[in-house]
C-alpha cells in the first residue's frame, strides 16, 4: 500500500461512503470469520476495521467505550463479576476494569486475529490484556452463554454489526440464555445500531429483550466514525432502573477520570428523539422523568 | 456532470471526507458570497452546499432545524417578533412559523442566491416563504441589527461556518447588538460548530455570549451529514433558563408534530459529555440537576 492513501468505508447500497486518509496499513489478515484491518490515519489514530468496516479509531473509542460500560456498572450497586461477548479491542475491558468492585471480568471473543492485532497494534485499547482480573476466551459467545455455569452481575455485548459473526447475537436463543446467567439485580447492555440506517434490527434486538426482561431501554450516543454519528446501546435488565437506581454521589467520588460520562450525560442519553421514542414506544419500559428545582 | 456522480465535502486539512452518492446537479451559481449548489442525493435526498460543505439534506435537516428553533420557542413562554439571522434555506422560518404565538418572523439572508436556489430546489425548507407572517430580507444582519429599531422576542443565529460570508456573526460587536434589540425575556441561539473539530470556534462564541448575557448555555445535536455528526448551538438568555422555564405542558399541548425535538430531548440536549463541560466550565452557567421519583 502506497504511503499516503485512503481507507473508505462504503454503505451497502454504495451510496454514502466516510474516507479517512491513511498513512500506514499496519496490519492485514483473513480469519476464518472476517477481514481484519488496521491502518494509522491522519486524522483519527490507529483504525481497525472488520470486513471493511470502522469498529474503532484511537480519537473517538472514549465513546463507545465510556457509554458501553460505565452506564451498566454505575447502576448496579455493585458489579464482582463482569462478562463481555466480543469487545476484542480490549477498550470495554479496559474501562470495566476501572470499577474497583470488579473481582473477574470474562471476554469471550470468537476470533483470535482481532485479539492479536488489537493486542499489537492498539494498545490505546488492548493495555489491560495482562490484568490478572481479566480472563479471555476465544471461543463462540453464543456457546459460552449456553454452557457457563457461572452468573454475572453484569453482561456486556460488544458485537460488530449483524452481518457477519455478529449476526446469532441478535437471536432470542441468545438472550434468553444471557437472561439465565445473570444474577438477581443483573444488567445486560449490546450495541444496538443506527436508529436512522438500521432501524429494522435496532427493533429486532429491542423485541427480542422485551421477551427475556420486565425494563428495556435504548439510549444513544454519538461517534465521529459510525455513518450518521448517532447510534444507540439497548439496556435491559431484571429490575435496576437507569435513572432512579444511579447513584450520582457514587459516580462523582469514582476515583477515575471519564472524558465522555458522567452522571449527567447519563440521564440525558436515554432521552430518545420523538421518531426513536414512537418507533420503541410498545417495546421500551417507561422511564421516570426529571423535575427540576431552583440551584 | 454524469448522472451518477459523487459530491464529497473534505475537511479543510485534508484528511477525512464525507461522500454522498448523486444523480443530478440540480443548481451552481457563483454568489458575491460563495459557491451555491443543490445536488440530487440517493441516500439523503437533495443537498445544499455552500462553498462545498454540506448546509441541509433533506433526509436530516428536521434534526437541526428542531432543534435550533423549538428550544427557544418552548422556552420563551410568548414568542411573538422573531428574527433569523440567515437560514436561507428557510427551514428555520419554517419551524418558528409553527408557532401560534408568533405574529412577526424576519428573515435576513446575506446572500440572494441561497434564497433563489432554495425556492426552486428546496420546497422542503423553503414551503412557507410565502407565508404572509415571515419578511425576508436580503442584506447584511450585522448592520441589520445594527440599525433595526424593533425588539424581538427569540432570535436565531443560523450560520454557516465562521470561514465564509458567516466570518463577522462569531464576533462581539454582533453580539452586543443582539443584546440590546432582545426583548427583557429574550434568548438567543446560535448555530455553535463541533466539540470535536471546531472547538476554538466553539469557545470563542462562547466567550462573546458570556461578555453580554447573564445565562449561557450550549445544548447538542446530532446531524447526518455534518463531520463528526455531534455538533452543538449556543443558548443565551436574559433570564430565561433552558430547564426551568421549559413548560412541558406546552410542548404536549402544541398543535403541530416534530420528529425530533421533545420535551424529554430538550433537557437531554443540555446535559454535555465530561470533556466538553470541563472545557467550558468557566463560560456556561450551572444548570439545575434533575431529581427522579418512582413512576
Amino acid at each position: 500500500m502506497s504511503k499516503s492513501s485512503w481507507f473508505e468505508e462504503v454503505n451497502p447500497e454504495e451510496t454514502l461512503a466516510l474516507r479517512f486518509k491513511t498513512t500506514e496499513h499496519l496490519f492485514s489478515k483473513k480469519s476464518p470469520f472476517q477481514q481484519v484491518d488496521i491502518y494509522n490515519t491522519v486524522s483519527h489514530g490507529k483504525l481497525l476495521a472488520h470486513d471493511g468496516l470502522v469498529m474503532v479509531t484511537e480519537k473517538d473509542e472514549f465513546v463507545y467505550h465510556d457509554m458501553i460500560t460505565h452506564v451498566p456498572m454505575f447502576v448496579h450497586p455493585n458489579p464482582k463479576n463482569v462478562l463481555i461477548i466480543g469487545g476484542g479491542d480490549g477498550g470495554t475491558a479496559r474501562e470495566v476494569l476501572k470499577h474497583p468492585s470488579v473481582e473477574a471480568c470474562t471476554m469471550v471473543e470468537i476470533d483470535p486475529v482481532v485479539i492479536e492485532a488489537s493486542r499489537e497494534f492498539l494498545k490505546q485499547t488492548s493495555c489491560e490484556f495482562n490484568n490478572p482480573k481479566l480472563k479471555i476466551l476465544t471461543e463462540d459467545g453464543v456457546d459460552f452463554v449456553k454452557t457457563t455455569k457461572q452468573k454475572y452481575d453484569v453482561i456486556i455485548v460488544d458485537s460488530s454489526d449483524p452481518i457477519g459473526p455478529a449476526t446469532p447475537l441478535f437471536n432470542t436463543s441468545f438472550y434468553k440464555d444471557i437472561y439465565s446467567i445473570l444474577s438477581d439485580n443483573g444488567i445486560v447492555v449490546s450495541q444496538c445500531e443506527s436508529p436512522y440506517y438500521h432501524r429494522d434490527m435496532q427493533e429486532t434486538l429491542l423485541k427480542i429483550l422485551k421477551e427475556h426482561f420486565p425494563n428495556v431501554h435504548l439510549y444513544t450516543y454519538t461517534n465521529l466514525s459510525y455513518p450518521g454519528g448517532y447510534w444507540a446501546f439497548s439496556y435491559a435488565s431484571k429490575g435496576l432502573c437507569p435513572m432512579m437506581d444511579l447513584d450520582k454521589k457514587k459516580v462523582e467520588a469514582a476515583k477515575f477520570k471519564t472524558s465522555y460520562y458522567n452522571a449527567n450525560i447519563h440521564w440525558g442519553s436515554f432521552q430518545l428523539p420523538t421518531f426513536m421514542a414512537d418507533n420503541y414506544k410498545k417495546l421500551l419500559t417507561p422511564l421516570p422523568e426529571p423535575r427540576f428545582s431552583k440551584i
